[in-house]
């Protein structure tokens, strides 16, 4: 009961050690919004792929119009016009123009593009007034990217401009890490669904709705479920959501207390028919993350983790593919911690990142704070141009507070307290 | 053709002022996930709503305990157990104890629980080493959330912590502000799907991919088409999505210089039959934003702003629902530009938020810079530690380097150079 507790970055080293990121699939350019590339995007063509206007004007040999001006414009016969997307291979002769739009293909011969504004605008013939030089409102063909060049590198997160690149050099779909699969089991029999009717000792269900909007956050796809305290029925969900998802998170069940931890229960005792193996065991001081079936079916190590909320924490494999699971508190305030502490930067690795961490600043704290000896504690507070206010309601349950905190003010492990004026490490929560 | 440049702010100014929050929607607690809210929302009942026990251990009067020591241990029969979600009454008679596990409902006359750890955890009677003071152990009903108070206010982004805090509230739905739905329209007959082969003189469309990934990262829903620079198709494609959608944006056809100007013809000359209003114009110096349709069709101003790049812009509404339209222009990275400064402040007020900018820092340049006079440049760089590298290719079509760029770099309106070292506002693209 009294084991000793693991630093937080011990046992995120473990968590991440065991992540790996997941197999890429090809994705439409939409689909792969959000996802980090797979593999370097090399450029099939230059871009621009041809020399085009980038003004809209007249396309003419700069040598003829040199000499033009206000007081002596030269007058060209205009010979045709190309809008954008004309695909006909046109020339200038010596002597005439060729009207031209933005981003049209740029005629043969002629070396410049003389800007409207500069003219008379005239179809059939246009007068000049300002001499152009040689290459003037050309877009080179290769210009912005050269033929073979890489466009992005393996890892890059496609946002907008990066999906826009990737467009722009005629790829209609990408190798990415996909979105990882996120199952979440909230255990316990005494969650209600929100919106129904409550009896008198249940509560509302927060916890699935919380993990899943953090795993939608952080770019997975997120299935809800919860199940009463039967380690059977607490078993029974976690070996069906391990065949499709690629992470599952249960949470309650896991603290250091009774029987009724249903999770380690359902982890450590309920082999399915004709499995014998060992059961998971708790972690014990010098000889922790005993596994549990060998036949692949669960090890999953449970430790107390030297933080507060959040210190009962339980990950391991479960399932023939050994999905990662992270067995998180049941309290809420404490299962919102863990998750940014050891499932964001997991979910980071499943997409081919390096893990992540919430931006991390220092602040003075507004007031004082509190915090048992050998455990690093990250209380809920408001952080506004370099203070930081802790709130009251620093319970593991107590929502209320971590509904309106912005920030975590951190405590380091051996600290009991902090004098209002003193400067803490804050981790941004927006 | 030489109107006067409006300012970046003044044009901002007039599109934030033509936005109205969308009609709030009641939405599950999924769907609401980083929507707004549209209401005040308050506690229908205490959070918690009974008195539970904060740990696993035994409820009892303190009074009976108050003696104990480990050198003197008081011994109490256990007459019951209480699990969470038991939605029993049960009550402690003086003299004796009931086993309780961590959130569940306290037992009448108990006002203390001993934590397991304090005992020889018995299940018939229990052997207490350690006192408990009244309350030990104890989350009291209300403790978190008073009934009646206000558990989230108007206007509150719905992230994970608040998701949680309105189910553990009860509350199934929130009343919110829907994602807006926007449907982005690239114009241009050049324009190729990517994957597709590419005929010279053609491009591929990069910027419908780009836009619906950006109106996809502020929060809105995107559909994307593209059409060719025939004035009647797009203004059909105008009209035909101004029915569903919240907001349209368009890409190219609004330069300064000619006939090709698309979207201007479409929303300007190509009144549908039996519509003789005034068609839409260009702004004039001291006589700008002139409307067109006047029943309603297309009241579009056309005008330079003073940036590079981005400079043609276009703003108002179409169709019977006056959807507010965007015109931005066609270069790719003028349209992403213009986006972030216009459209995106525009989506915050459509979802019920005040209107938002790129996060904003100050940086020493890494190398010098130049800007056209009058207008304000945002050119992209790479922001490190405090420094801001200026990068090659910053012609408003080269997107190579606004897919490795993570800041813009601002030079003001009426700056035309800006040396190596100093200092200048950026804003972060990521």
């Amino acid at each position: 009961m009294s084991s000793r507790l693991v630093p937080v970055e011990a046992h995120l080293g473990e968590v991440l050690a065991a992540m790996r990121p997941l197999e890429p699939v090809r994705a439409g350019l939409e689909a792969a919004e959000g996802c980090a590339l797979a593999e370097d995007v090399t450029a099939a063509c230059p871009l621009p792929s041809f020399d085009n206007s980038a003004m809209d004007g007249y396309a003419v040999h700069a040598s003829d119009v040199a000499g033009a001006s206000e007081g002596s414009p030269v007058t060209l016969p205009v010979m045709d016009e190309v809008p954008a997307g004309d695909t006909r291979t046109l020339t200038v002769a010596p002597g005439t123009a060729v009207r031209i739009m933005t981003g049209a293909l740029m005629p043969a011969g002629a070396d410049a593009v003389v800007p409207v504004e500069w003219t008379d605008g005239g179809r059939d013939s246009v007068r000049i007034s300002q001499p152009a030089t040689s290459g003037n409102a050309i877009r080179r063909r290769g210009d912005d990217v050269t033929e073979g060049e890489v466009l992005l590198k393996t890892g890059t997160r496609l946002g907008p401009a990066q999906i826009a690149l990737l467009a722009a050099g005629g790829h209609g779909s990408a190798l990415v890490r996909p979105r990882p699969r996120v199952s979440v089991i909230a255990t316990g029999s005494e969650l209600t669904e929100p919106g129904s009717p409550l009896a008198p000792g249940r509560i509302w269900d927060s916890n699935s709705y919380m993990l899943a909007a953090a795993v939608r956050q952080a770019g997975g796809e997120a299935v809800r479920r919860w199940v009463t305290d039967d380690p059977a029925e607490v078993l029974a969900a976690i070996e069906e959501e391990s065949g499709a998802a690629d992470l599952l998170i249960t949470s309650g069940g896991v603290s250091m207390g009774g029987e009724h931890d249903v999770v380690k229960a359902a982890l450590a005792g309920n082999a399915p028919a004709g499995n014998a193996a060992a059961p998971a065991r708790e972690a014990t001081p010098g000889r922790e993350a005993t596994p549990g079936r060998e036949a692949g079916v669960a090890q999953v190590t449970f430790r107390k983790v030297a933080m507060q909320p959040g210190m009962p924490q339980g990950f391991g494999v479960v399932g023939a593919n050994r999905t990662p699971i992270f067995t998180l508190p049941g309290n809420p305030v404490s299962a919102f911690v863990s998750f940014h502490l050891f499932v964001r930067p997991a979910m980071d690795v499943l997409q081919g990142q390096a893990p992540g961490r919430l931006p991390t600043a220092r602040a003075a704290l507004a007031g004082p704070v509190r915090s048992p000896a050998g455990k690093r504690s990250f209380l809920r507070g408001v952080l506004d141009s370099g203070t930081v206010t802790p709130l009251t309601g620093q319970g593991s349950h107590q929502l209320g507070a971590l509904a309106r905190a912005n920030a975590l003010i951190i405590v380091p492990d051996q600290v009991t307290s902090m004098k209002e004026g003193e400067v803490a490490d804050v981790m941004s929560l927006l």
